[in-house]
């Protein structure tokens, strides 16, 4: 890449926080970080795994609004939030990776629907109803942000740095997602019906956020992870404010159930996590190695 | 918007620039801004109409590449690419919407075929051929930067922050391009010959994009627009330089003709354009209103 034609044509192009889309100063150096004492490689490659599913599949669904949402403001700001999800998940990835010998491309696009991490939440399709796209979004950002500020003390110096960064960005998404669900709940009687209709979408699969697996118990004793069932006092609290506020009703329904104990977070998924990956994964399986 | 519950969630959540997608610190201001003495208000309308829509429809182009890139890392890089494109195409249908009496949805949702008034360059998909993604954002962004670097001197205050903005935006897009258009003309016999097709595939739409209308010849002389045809010279010198050190050939074909003098930025259009504005326009016209 020597020359004075193309020098010519990279100047400011080396900056790595467009190139990675991650914001990480020193990326490579990050996901190598030797693991926390009294840590399994092996249990933290889950976690990371856990936490990355869950962002790039929501990712993949906030990308079926790109050039469909209802005014171009708010495909901007789907846009952005679908792209922060994927920055988180590219990070966990690579870490998740780094400790089990693949790279996050082969995680993204070679696993099958059973060795995916990622909570039912995250699975279905909203089919374009914008409700349910808040909804979801709702829950999940105000989940997550409780999560995330809690592994900014994490031991692992990567989940430390995706929660650092992470708590800004989700910040917005939970923001977002409240007035939105503010503005449709106190709007019409149809933006009231239809928002109502979606959290009822939504909630049966809230209970699955605060289930605790047991990689997740053995890594909160090393200090790497947290304990979901921790954030559920705080997570139900602010749903509760925000959909007090915006005059809907908190959802009373079953939770979605588990087979035999086993759910998302163990591989057994909804019947929505296939034909998302089917779409995630096909160009990159259509052209394997894809480096002509 | 008052109380403290929802308060409580707004921290933080009032950065326009996330909220906007354009970075403008005072956008309502210079949107209305008065226009320039001696420009008549249809035809910077019909400018911004012609910089807008160029920035909006490959926009669109580049987010079918969403969820379909062949690395998590390219797909960022699309997607940002994408994201830039649509904020400068906000910010001049914007424009154009206050010196005509509509807003941007409208100018982007409700327009017909025929109003549009980008050029046949970014109206065909690039069928998911990354070698004519590639080939397509080299010559859009060299051209699109020779524009912008000219404009940010215009007269009009809203199209010289678009272009101040835009030149480092567009910078990278070229940049990006360029990398991609080295790896692979210089890469495998395969990606070669892909790449060299893919450059015939796009040369046909490169003598519309230099020539000057009507509107533009009247914008040059009060200062606010610049003729296209002064950067041909620009254009043709830099593409020359990364086709030939990418070992490619630069094509020789003859450009698209135009309809008794009438082309894109007349509103005649390629038969590609009509599907693009089905998709991009379809969710917001079942909706009309949208404000359920």
């Amino acid at each position: 890449m020597s020359g004075s034609v193309y020098d010519g044509l990279s100047e400011g192009g080396d900056d790595p926080r467009w190139a990675f889309g991650s914001g990480f100063e020193d990326r490579a150096a990050d996901i190598v970080a030797p693991v926390p004492a009294g840590t399994e490689p092996a249990d933290l490659a889950e976690y990371c795994l856990m936490l990355g599913d869950d962002a790039l599949v929501l990712s993949h669904r906030l990308t079926e609004w790109v050039s469909n949402a209802p005014e171009l403001e708010e495909e901007v700001a789907i846009a952005n939030t679908a792209l922060d999800l994927l920055g988180q998940a590219r990070v966990l990835l690579s870490r998740a990776g780094h400790l089990t010998g693949r790279d996050e491309d082969a995680l993204a696009y070679w696993r099958e629907v059973s060795e995916f991490r990622c909570v039912g939440l995250v699975e279905p399709s909203d089919d374009l109803d914008f409700a349910r796209a808040v909804a979801r979004l709702l829950v999940f950002a105000t989940w997550r942000l409780a999560l995330l500020h809690r592994l900014t003390d994490s031991a692992d110096p990567v989940v430390a740095a995706v929660a650092a960064k992470g708590v800004k960005e989700v910040t917005y998404h939970r923001d977002h997602a409240a007035r939105w669900t503010l503005r449709l709940g106190d709007g019409t009687p149809e933006s009231h019906r239809r928002m109502q209709d979606a959290l009822e979408w939504v909630w049966p699969h809230l209970g699955e956020l605060f289930r605790t697996t047991d990689t997740e118990r053995r890594l909160v004793t090393a200090g790497v992870a947290v304990d979901p069932a921790d954030t559920r006092e705080e997570v139900d609290a602010v749903l509760a404010q925000v959909i007090g506020r915006a005059t809907l009703t908190v959802p009373q329904v079953r939770p979605t159930g588990t087979i035999g104990g086993r759910g998302g977070r163990q591989g057994v998924h909804t019947e929505k996590l296939e034909p998302a990956l089917v779409v995630l994964q096909s160009l990159a399986r259509r052209h394997p190695g894809a480096s002509w």
